[in-house]
């Protein structure tokens, strides 16, 4: 059996080792397009910013090591440009010399990922407009940056003496874009970030996204949303400029395309291979696209959503890994079966992360669906009383109907990606909200609490759906009476207009203050005083509700521009 | 309805928190032995380190605020001495003024905890032989450490002056034993650490206790396994000294006892209450005991081990809290259940940790169950390419028969209690390990791998378990033929005797060199590339095993006595 496996990094590197190991006599061909197989893609931008410092840190595995533990033909400047399905041949081009050669195969595997999109924009491929894709992209990315002097004339006063600072644009808000200004801002270029979407990181909902907008601003990025660029162009004193759709023109000595990847299929097109809605490579459950005898596997597919049932492009690692290892498996005659994506993911930011898994309320609502609801907490990542504990903001979908838990966002400077990963867990399998009130997770002081934030959204949730605490959002608030039972110095750093304020401790006697025949909803720093507020006004027979969150809840829905500050 | 709690920390609290928003008109009493109620027991070793500066820290909320939020009557120096389950009476005394009262109760919640066991040795009640359960406890320590010149006579060089340096002996190698020997000896202490049992951290399994007694030596503990303290006398000088069975005699300044707890079940005895065959109070799923109208919940009690179905005793925060809020709930007349313990835990140890979840191979060996295997995987903390990647150690055991989770053993310096927190998980949930291959966790490069180490031991379980991967453990080589497909340099460092090397990448062309008639055992650092020697060697016909965790787990299977360095 001869197998070509078209891409040699994630899914393609995976596929490859991974059918050797069940098949010693397949013959196997890996061909990548690039000069490097199995390259740290996900470090691409930790290299430019110099946190990781040496080229070769970023090539986790090479040529000689397929051949010498694989006995895997890998070979690199090799870019396939045509498939002949009848004849299960395919072209390959070595990309140095131009020579094309046919090869034929008995089972082809197709992993040539996603490219970055570059928009159709006047100016786009101007010297210093760059991509982030390859080893050599940020290569060239680095040296760029240290050829030239700032041509876009950003004066910096460092206290003793004026600099001319370098000015980078990154468009797009995404992984790549967030991560490239974070680390152009750590070489100490001034960074403005323009993003199209009136939100950064698409895959949260808008008012989590919030707090990290919030957070990268305070860091140092300029950040602007809703704002798309309409061309790139060379000024006078030989600087880049991006033109905005608006007319506003920013200077810059770099611009940096984060806009998203498109998946790679003309290859596929060659074949007469199905391309789905969503523009990927269709497959089925074992990675077999419509042609005999080829498959398809990681960014350039698209994989069924776990939660939804609906068709995605999901450009992340670990599904490739796995899509790779499906493939091998169904080529060497098993039956895995790819069980689909639920997108977990996390992006660093400046030292804190934000990550989610499951559904976002967004698809909710564009799916129509509204049997669902959601709480705002915020925890502390380990014991307050022990030192360095920071405040986690983790939203929480579920199912109104059966306490299923959907989806789970999350950010703060400590824990998120291990709050995520209890989520993450948990959806996979079928986990309800009173689940989560019942999970044992590690506790010492250093590394949580004794209710973790995973069992805190288990309560909260389970609380709301057994009845005990109803629930309000600030963007659901209408006429109800605005109930703050925080105390009088709390007040004094922010309040609600119109809320009338009778602490917690004094609520009991003060209940002849408080309608009968209105709504009460009552807010706290956060929500759990106005919990016990709650149960004490339902118990005396007042309609009372908890705005979820409190006032840090309150901060993202309703103030844009306020930077409540403790939670980074 | 009238409710007493006996007891105002962990258990006790959240039952008196959560009855009061179940039931705004209940009188609850919250009677408290100690001066403090709902303080940070889990925090107290770290305050005699210093780690936690203030007192006031370990004062997680007071009398005031029980009065002010719950209005519950919370009462401390207030011990409950003796019940009268007939007459529904309670005596509590006043331990300031030794005035005794009767209180009546409707219902009863015990939450006494457990008390530190205090051997019978002579001198066990000298002056400066202490135990670790409460804030005065460790106030004592701190004046005891503060006031008194080192009498037992350590001299230590500084580099320019001799001077007497303090010694401690810390007998206990458990949770209390190991966070007291940590915070004594970052107070400047010269530490000895006695323990009775082979290993220390009795939760995991020995080979992996090995790991952690290597680096607490490291640190500079001086560790005594298999060492029973028989008395502790004052010598001549006035220093403590603590003599072994063995008859060796430790000087010391300090005594700190950690060996364990034992549940408080003195109270529950005057009336009548069931202990269990463990020493604990018994309850039922709803934490009622025998007794009508009287609950218990804490370190006091025995529940199920979730995993097992045995009666066990767990003094964990997590678990009291949540049997508290069960208590309540019933107390409220709701039907929540208590569904047991799968006994996650986690110990800090120098900024590296130590954490379990569900059951070990001890408890395994000790039912008789022998439908069980288990693997050995070593991964990095994150992706090794991005700075500051940590070697992991985690031992995951699993079900032959289905693949069933069954329990896992991790250590390390980074990302232990998010691994653990992912298995407590998928444990919870009866997953497999075949699940674990699925599970999609967070990934960027400084935060994990595209494959997690729980993706990890998944897979490698299910190679395992699919026959793709025989397995041996290096204390069931037998006879074997032993093959190290490691590098020549890596031989140079650390070698097996016996075995004979032939490099992965060169092992297709020298398979003349192995025996067919004997079962080779493979095995190379950890294990991958000695998976990828053993999938060759069944394709060609050999009969091949995988030596789980390579030369990783030799080193504690096997000696004892050496430091491979990697791991920390």
């Amino acid at each position: 059996m001869k197998v070509i496996i078209v891409g040699g990094v994630a899914g393609g590197a995976s596929c490859a080792a991974r059918l050797r190991r069940l098949d010693e006599t397949a013959q196997i061909i890996m061909v990548e397009r690039g000069p490097y197989v199995s390259y740290a893609n996900c470090g691409l931008p930790y290299y430019v910013g110099g946190l990781i410092e040496k080229q070769s840190s970023l090539l986790v595995s090479d040529v000689k090591t397929f051949q010498g533990q694989f006995a895997i033909d890998a070979r690199v400047n090799c870019e396939a440009i045509k498939i002949a399905p009848e004849q299960k041949t395919i072209d390959l081009r070595n990309t140095l010399t131009g020579e094309v050669i046919t090869e034929s195969y008995d089972k082809l595997v197709l992993s040539p990922g996603a490219a970055p999109i570059r928009p159709n924009l006047p100016g786009i491929d101007l010297p210093g407009v760059f991509s982030v894709r390859t080893v050599p992209d940020v290569i060239a990315i680095k040296e760029w940056l240290g050829a030239n002097q700032s041509l876009s004339g950003m004066e910096s006063y460092t206290g003793f003496q004026t600099v001319i600072k370098k000015r980078a644009v990154v468009i797009g808000g995404g992984f790549i874009g967030l991560e490239m200004a974070e680390n152009l801002l750590h070489l100490g270029l001034d960074v403005t970030l323009i993003q199209r979407d009136s939100q950064i990181i698409g895959p949260i909902d808008p008012e989590m996204a919030r707090y990290c907008e919030r957070f990268i601003t305070e860091k140092g990025i300029h950040l602007l949303l809703n704002t798309e660029p309409a061309s790139i162009q060379k000024n006078v004193k030989g600087a880049l400029e991006v033109v905005t759709k608006a007319g506003e023109v920013y200077p810059t000595d770099i611009v940096v395309l984060g806009i998203g990847v498109r998946p790679e299929t003309e290859l596929a097109k060659t074949a007469g291979i199905e391309i789905g809605q969503r523009g990927g490579i269709r497959v089925d459950d074992q990675m077999r696209t419509n042609q005999p005898d080829i498959f398809a596997v990681g960014d350039a597919i698209e994989v069924k959503d776990f939660m939804t049932g609906e068709w995605s492009l999901i450009a992340l690692a670990g599904p490739a890994n796995r899509q790779g290892r499906i493939a091998a498996d169904v080529i060497a005659g098993r039956d895995s079966r790819y069980r689909g994506t639920q997108g977990t993911a996390i992006i660093g930011l400046f030292g804190a992360a934000c990550a989610w898994t499951g559904i976002n309320e967004k698809t909710l609502k564009r799916l129509g669906d509204t049997d669902y609801e959601k709480v705002y907490i915020y925890p502390n990542s380990h014991a307050g009383y022990y030192p360095g504990a920071k405040m986690l903001a983790i939203k929480c979908i579920f199912r109104k109907s059966d306490g299923r838990v959907l989806g789970a966002q999350a950010l703060g400077q400590d824990g998120v990606d291990k709050r995520i990963d209890a989520f993450a867990m948990a959806i996979q399998f079928g986990a309800t909200v009173y689940d989560l009130e019942e999970t044992e997770l590690t506790y010492a002081p250093q590394f949580g609490s004794a209710k973790s934030p995973v069992n805190f959204a288990g309560m909260v949730a389970a609380n709301i759906l057994r009845g005990d605490m109803p629930i309000t959002h600030w963007d659901q608030i209408g006429d109800g009476f605005l109930l703050d039972v925080r105390h009088a110095e709390e007040l004094a750093v922010e309040s609600v207009p119109g809320a009338l304020n009778i602490d917690l401790v004094h609520l009991r006697d003060n209940l002849d203050q408080l309608p009968r025949d209105r709504q009460i909803l009552v807010f706290c720093r956060s929500g759990q005083r106005a919990h016990y507020a709650v149960r004490i006004l339902m118990q005396h027979g007042f309609q009372a509700s908890n705005i979820s969150g409190g006032m840090m809840s309150q901060s993202v829905f309703l103030r844009k521009d306020t930077v409540p500050g403790t939670l980074y």
